[in-house]
């Protein structure tokens, strides 16, 4: 098509509301229109690309014997009480009433429909294993949005459901599906993704990864090991912690510490090092505000996922009042008055010699030995490693953590959903069982942007050619000359006739316009028809990337060009490696 | 695929709620799956039945230069309000807030979401004209869904929305969508469709029309004439009533009508003909709970469409209390109580002697005139046109009335939504002026269940070959024989290997229920593997249709196949005369 009938709009300005250079470049680009919060609409060029990735997606799905279907976005109410989800969902799950008062929900994910649609078909073991997918606009009220498609309301997502017979044959199934993943993210031109171990939050169940594309601006911590392979994200990542040796216990001792509220503060003012600091981190539980006592090494984090998953009980940071009896800055474990909570992370372990809170506003105690004081003896992990920690599985002190952005997530979710919604099918024996489910999720919209994150330049994104809107951009660069703009047309019937995508810039604009315009498209393939090499009979091929430029016959152009968009595409393969 | 691992269940009782043929098929075909009011999931075969018909819409929308986009489902209210709409839509409307109290609706239709997106992109008239398209899910809270996936609350639906600088351009790509439009529905398979002039409701504008697909099981009704082409739908098509001649003028009469409450009663009893009856219909606005009153022949009917849009005003039947004045059953024009919105159908022109009721308990009058008695001089058009009625187009009395299912329609819609929405651009001239907008639907899953309405016989539906789930339903008749066996499976790979589209039933079940399944599904080309033309080295090659039926060599069988396929859709054409 012609880029001036082209619906919306590209401009130079970075929007200043756009933190990562996907969300800017996407709305310069012309590729998203804010509409609310986390709601955007999609301009033709994006909509080419995410349905250039939804039909990778198919094709991978169809090949691991998946059966496309439909669930509704509004669902009844009465379907997700039925799993309990309901209830347990908090704000995120969209909750209404129809104009009849019917309860009503937006879906955001969609296994109890799944469920709903097979209870009947499943009854006999024998209709077993079946995978049923589909690519469907979803809703979740997210309380922040952000990062353009990144992080929306409103998402297009792939979401599959799988149904077994037993948990091995379900394993196998996972198996063909986290390798289905790696061959789409490779195809969508981002073979860096990596699976990592993950946990399961609320879709229930056991084993689940979460496929990352590695980015600085990722909103998601990654745990990896360069030593062994290991990888996992932060909430999966046992932190063990290093404690032998060291300060040797002591007599337990109170100091003054004026002001010293932080540990920071504390460990500098005492002048001990902070790796024998204790320091409190203070939950209230979201149910009854119950307090939580986290104690941990000071120079750790608590990870709130542990910590929920732990105590199978969301918590949110606690307020301080004189009547909880804690004193805030102050707080340890020896001689607390209160019954709290109380939680000993396992950085703490093997340390005999900590300073810590005495409970008491402006004193700290030195030499705290938690066994012998406090009669410690359980730690819990609750803390996030760090880099440089101890690898949970080679042992190795090779961690190293990571930003990254979750393009998709596979999980094994057992009976969760069967046995709440009471879907049984008949095995060969007679007995009757629950079927075994496994969920298979990618946001398209997010895979696009995030593409975009890891794919440009400063001047626009660089889109791989199997997902590119189109495949080439020519330009005539002298619309305004008889000669150039009839060279140019002829070559854009040529391309078109041969079932090339191009999109045609024929504007009688600027060169710098006009290749800012291209910058911002990002289309893999530049051809360049102007007046000085027309007197030569040639026109200018430029990939986006720049490793491509050359100037070509113009009798030989067509068939050029198809030999590089050809290359382009051998390109994206699947590098064995990335199969890990 | 293979049958046996499609996921759906078929099944032979029709079930109870299921009025017309294409819901019960649907059901007991295993494409779709009731979830909740108007509510429904697709199996895999109506998933590819609506994925062919979104291709074909969406390479027709391409081909008169629509660029697809997409709009979120989930719209902020304030979108809504800018156009009025938030306000002036009825409950068909879902509104709900999100976990911030925003106000959002589920999109029903997007003219508000479109202009949203082009609104900065429209500032110069040389951007226009264009046309923007989705293939999206839409919400429309109905009252009373029905009839499986023809009246649903969540479906899929094409819509179109262009625009325009002037009424000249949008009346010239209006037309090219006509067509568009009929090029698509011939291409699915059903080139009866018609177009007729419509109402246009809610959606403002003036000029549009609405695709018919014939069916006496439609809830519309269509007014049509063979001799001169004229085609509307009830609401548009003007009832002009021939009431020369007949009863003369007569002195007024009061008549005792013991118990005579409808005009079939008053008119039996008093033995006047019906024609000349004059029948009062009470409705009160919706608004202020007033009065209106339609006094019409009392052998028409009124439609509410036509009365709503004379009185620019939302009307629901009257309930006739004791302080209205009215006398219910008994209600006529000639000394009225009370103070009424009173309209005279102009079915009642020209007649001089009127038998009507005379406000008061167990009477009525006779010679009845109008113009002498009641100063008559004003008739309105109200009232249904009935079959044998005067063609409003040219005249004659050739009137048919039909059922129909609406499957499209397409609006000219004015400058409603950029004016109130403030979509301005400069003219070549400096001036600012609000473009012209045209929009067009089509509703995909309706779409689907329409052709399956009126292609079907009492076994299942009879799918055309462009949207068929697949093109080729393959039988082996013995699956437990392995000659039988090995020659089909052979078959299924040849044809496979062809890109033919195989649905493969290799089951040990017997040939009933093979067959039975086979119609449910509606493949138009069935291959039959049996033993008994095995022996001849022949398989049988069937249409679901029954035109075809014969034998054919199974080394011959795949070109064969081939070239019936192609012959099927060489059928798919688009008749010059459906063009009107």
């Amino acid at each position: 098509m012609k880029l001036k009938n082209l619906v919306g709009e590209r401009f130079k300005e970075r929007p200043a509301d756009c933190v990562i250079d996907s969300h800017a470049l996407t709305i310069r680009g012309g590729y998203i229109k804010y509409m609310a919060n986390g709601i955007y609409s999609l301009y033709p060029p994006m909509k080419r690309i995410t349905r250039k990735i939804e039909e990778i997606i198919r094709e991978e799905m169809d090949a691991i014997g998946g059966q496309e279907v439909l669930f509704p976005v509004v669902l009844p109410g009465s379907l997700w009480e039925e799993s309990g989800r309901f209830e347990s969902v908090g704000e995120e799950l969209l909750r209404f009433q129809d104009r009849n008062s019917s309860r009503m929900v937006l879906g955001m994910t969609h296994e109890e429909a799944a469920v709903h649609l097979v209870r009947e078909y499943g009854q006999s073991y024998a209709k077993y294993p079946f995978m049923i997918y589909q690519i469907q606009t979803k809703f979740r009220d997210e309380a922040r949005p952000r990062a353009g498609l990144i992080r929306v309301r409103e998402f297009t997502m792939k979401d599959a459901y799988s149904f077994h017979t037993s948990q091995e044959d379900l394993e196998k199934y996972y198996d063909e599906c986290y390798h289905a993943y790696y061959r789409i993210f490779q195809r969508v031109g981002v073979p860096e993704v990596i699976a990592v171990k993950s946990d399961s939050g609320m879709m229930g169940g056991s084993v689940s990864h979460e496929y990352m594309l590695l980015a600085d601006s990722g909103e998601d911590s990654i745990v990896l090991c360069d030593a062994c392979g290991y990888r996992a994200n932060m909430e999966a990542a046992e932190n063990s912690v290093e404690n032998a040796g060291g300060l040797e216990a002591a007599a337990l001792e109170k100091v003054y510490t004026p002001h010293c509220k932080t540990i920071e503060e504390v460990v500098n003012y005492l002048g001990v090092p902070v790796e024998y600091s204790c320091k409190a981190v203070m939950y209230q539980k979201n149910a009854n505000d119950d307090y939580v006592i986290v104690f941990l090494r000071g120079d750790y984090e608590v990870n709130e996922t542990k910590l929920t998953n732990l105590l199978q009980e969301k918590v949110h940071p606690a307020e301080i009042t004189p009547e909880s009896g804690l004193v805030a800055g102050f707080t340890g474990p020896y001689h607390m008055n209160g019954s709290y909570t109380v939680l000993y992370d396992s950085s703490l372990r093997g340390i005999e010699y900590l300073t810590c809170g005495a409970n008491e506003e402006n004193y700290h105690y030195k030499g705290l030995n938690l066994s012998r004081d406090c009669g410690v003896t359980e730690y819990v992990d609750v803390s996030k490693i760090k880099t440089g920690g101890i690898c949970p599985c080679c042992g190795r002190k090779t961690i190293q953590v990571k930003r990254g952005i979750e393009v998709g997530n596979i999980f094994q979710l057992g009976t969760k959903y069967s046995k709440t919604m009471n879907m049984t099918y008949t095995d060969a024996d007679g007995s009757v069982k629950y079927p075994v489910m496994g969920c298979y999720g990618i946001g398209v919209g997010r895979l696009a942007a995030s593409v975009c994150e890891v794919r440009h330049d400063a001047n626009g994104p660089v889109w791989p050619i199997t997902i590119a809107p189109w495949q080439v951009h020519l330009c005539c660069m002298r619309a305004d000359q008889e000669t150039c703009k009839s060279a140019a047309d002829k070559l854009y019937s040529a391309l078109s006739a041969a079932g090339i995508e191009v999109i045609y810039d024929d504007r009688d604009v600027s060169a710098g316009t006009m290749f800012a315009d291209a910058d911002l498209l990002g289309v893999p393939v530049r051809v360049i028809v102007g007046p000085k090499n027309l007197k030569n009979n040639q026109i200018e091929l430029v990939s986006r990337d720049k490793r491509i430029s050359r100037l070509v016959d113009i009798e030989a152009a067509v068939p050029e060009i198809q030999s590089v968009i050809k290359e382009l595409f051998a390109e994206i393969k699947y590098p064995a490696g990335a199969l890990g």
